[in-house]
């Protein structure tokens, strides 16, 4: 018997549809069974004839009864074989990994940016245009499989001219980012087999894509002109990742002679070098280091650039420059897979580049960084002095800082904490965390204020030096 | 000899920078000669001692020179051991793809939609609010890994109350796309014995991307009522992807019976559903049907869905919501990865779920693609009458259309385009191309205005009877 009530939120249609489903599920209405007449229930009700109509259709639509011309709506067999068994372990996910945090007053995370130095006028003004050239179109489709051809051309003149890289924009495959374009390459060389160097310490977001993809992996020893030359000499792998420009997390620069070297390399055992120019940008103390693939006339060597490090990490864009001997690879891979990147952002930050607001924001952005890592370097060695080793500076949003006391580096990172500031490791970066310097630390200085570097060291300096 | 011109556009800095770096290359400078001594140098050329010296560091940085304290700037040794063989086939490549088409009046493409539906306006909004929540921010940092726990929010309340989906916010995991929350279960599955049984037909953008992960793919046959549950009694797989509400492309809506009976199975015999929700909102002639993984009541099913059919194919935001026993599996992959979606783009979509405009926006839809279903279904009848079947109408984007006369799907594409008229074929969606129906063609209607049905259809109905 179907009930309804007319003073409910819910339509009449749903009662009628919910009732008859509960009434079949109950067994109140079996396989074989006819539904009331359309017209008989609509009359019995004092309702339409289409709204009884609707909820049988519905149940139609769902499988619950089929409609026989001439002869009504009969219900079908639902019930499973097997009743199903009661529910045992299914609830909503607990997420425990959201552990609350002490409270944290400073915190030299890599890889936040301070908000205040964002283009946001401009990027607001790229965005308007990007939504401009949506609404004027007539069709909204896919995006360009390997990305946007605005966004791979402004690219394509940024990287000629700021750093020596020679491509078409053909070559520029738009990523939403570093770690998805490295999933992009490990994809391409899954069938080959599956070998790959890596710097040792390195970017380890970079090294778990190609652990997760099952490659052997071979760490490499960083020097300070950059990766160890020596040895590679006998190594046989297909791919070799480094981070020429600015190596992570040591800041060293490759040298010259060792990128002929290694291009010479390249070439005579056919290794395909990934280079990683992540903020090759933001370089204080001289001009950006030109590209490892400026150099290469053979086209060994895949770069990979982000927009993380001198625009934003929330916006997800990164790329690839694959050369020429990868594009079929790249294409029988990927022919059928769609963009990444939304058609908004894609064009908006083309606008951005093609408009010129990139290059001054990068100019902005050197001398911002600049003078907040001299204020961190001063701070260090007015309060810390020659307790503490400074490395990998003129450079980046990072340095590396080693303790002279009998702390490690565990105890350096706790202590720290338990005041409220947060310094991290660099075991994440060492294929074995045990090869990590002792007393090493990792502070990204790009969200503090230079007003605050002296009183946090201060803190740091009591807190490292206490019994 | 160092010549500098005052008169270019190229500084002084970078034409002794350049000079250098050319006589060192030449081998007029050889390694352990000195520079000259920048006093001196600068005294010769008229310039800022300042000057010099800034080239002078940047071949330090470069590895060029080395600085010896007290003793100026001696050249290293750069030259390779063995010179560098001359570029034998390094060109910018040339995308040979991009081929010219002919002139198309009318495309049937699926997956492209009309612009004049998108609710440009309320995005618009949407967009201004996610810009000011950026700008009032202190620092930008990586969006969630996960997603932003707002659109993880705003997802699960839509999904909760539209398509009966039980889950908390955690369990939600954003992608830029389908295919990529298609590719995480690929990567999540890797490690045991890679078997995936997939509809057939089906949705090739699916099959390529566990084709690509080696997985061994088991077709499953489609009937009226969705896929065959005989077929699956004796098969052993971890993973089964099915289009329940909208079977892709034959458009057949899965039986509550079979429902049950496959719900039971993958209880059975552990393995994961993989409910692709496509489209499940635009459903014409009936209320959309109930999802599959409102009825899970053990967490078999991996619900997928996409905002490319609701919103927007360019917007490139997907979702997955993995049952609470995926999420250790998940977590252990992936703890490393950064998101994928922008934040802008996720605060943004938050924003226009939780506002309410969604919903309203796809009552718009629905109500706009079912007038341009008829309109087609009525031009259809109207000119074809008994020269063709119709199947998969009643939801969705697109129809199948089955042609009887001699021609082959071959014949009957490769007309139409003789005329501007684009229609595809189906062969793409079978494991077995073969396998496709003779004379079946697939036509989306979403580009396509009401007024050009009629002509569109005389045209092919004249070039389909041609002799």
């Amino acid at each position: 018997m179907i009930y309804i009530d007319k003073h409910t939120q819910i339509s009449i249609y749903e009662q009628i549809y919910i009732s008859l489903k509960q009434e079949i599920f109950s067994g109140s209405l079996k396989f074989g069974d006819k539904l009331p007449a359309t017209r008989k229930l609509a009359t019995e009700l004092s309702i339409g004839r289409n709204t009884v109509d609707k909820a049988y259709q519905q149940l139609v639509a769902e499988g619950y009864v089929t409609a026989i011309l001439g002869s009504g709506f009969t219900v079908n067999k639902i019930a499973p074989e097997f009743p199903l068994p009661k529910p045992d372990d299914f609830h909503d996910y607990i997420d425990k990994s959201k552990t609350q945090s002490c409270f944290i007053r400073y915190d030299f995370k890599y890889g936040s940016i301070d908000n205040s130095i964002f283009p946001h006028k401009q990027w607001r003004k790229s965005i308007n245009n990007a939504l401009i050239t949506m609404e004027s179109s007539p069709y909204i489709n896919y995006p360009n499989r390997q990305g946007e051809s605005s966004l791979q051309q402004s690219i394509s003149t940024y990287l000629r001219r700021s750093r020596g890289v020679s491509c078409s924009p053909s070559q520029i495959i738009i990523t939403c980012g570093h770690q998805y374009s490295m999933e992009i390459i490990a994809n391409m060389f899954e069938s080959s087999s599956r070998r790959i160097a890596i710097e040792n310490p390195g970017y380890d977001g970079v090294r778990i894509v190609f652990q997760n993809h099952n490659y052997q992996l071979t760490p490499i020893s960083v020097e300070k002109d950059g990766i160890s030359i020596d040895s590679i000499q006998d190594l046989r792998t297909e791919l070799l990742y480094l981070t020429p420009s600015h190596q992570f997390p040591t800041g060293a620069v490759l040298s010259i002679a060792k990128r002929h070297k290694l291009l010479q390399w390249a070439y005579n055992t056919n290794t395909y070098l990934i280079e990683d120019d992540y903020d090759s940008e933001l370089r204080y103390d001289t001009n950006p280091i030109p590209s490892l693939q400026s150099l290469d006339i053979h086209g060994r060597t895949i770069y990979a650039g982000t927009f993380s490090k001198s625009l934003s990490p929330s916006m997800r864009v990164a790329y690839l420059v694959l050369p020429p001997s990868l594009m079929d690879t790249y294409k029988r891979y990927y022919y059928r897979y769609n963009s990444q990147v939304s058609f908004l952002q894609q064009t908006a930050l083309a606008d951005f580049i093609s408009s010129g607001n990139y290059e001054k924001h990068l100019n902005r952005l050197r001398t911002f960084y600049r003078k907040r890592q001299n204020a961190l370097l001063t701070a260090i060695h007015e309060v810390l002095g020659n307790t503490a080793n400074i490395s990998g500076e003129g450079a980046g949003m990072h340095i590396l800082l080693t303790i002279k006391n009998s702390l490690s580096q565990d105890e350096l990172i706790k202590r720290a904490e338990r005041i409220g500031i947060r310094v991290y490791s660099t075991a994440v970066n060492y294929m074995n965390p045990m090869d990590c310097p002792h007393a090493q630390i990792l502070l990204g200085f790009a969200t503090i204020p230079i007003s605050k570097f002296k009183p946090i060291l201060q803190e740091l300096y009591q807190v490292w030096n206490e019994d």
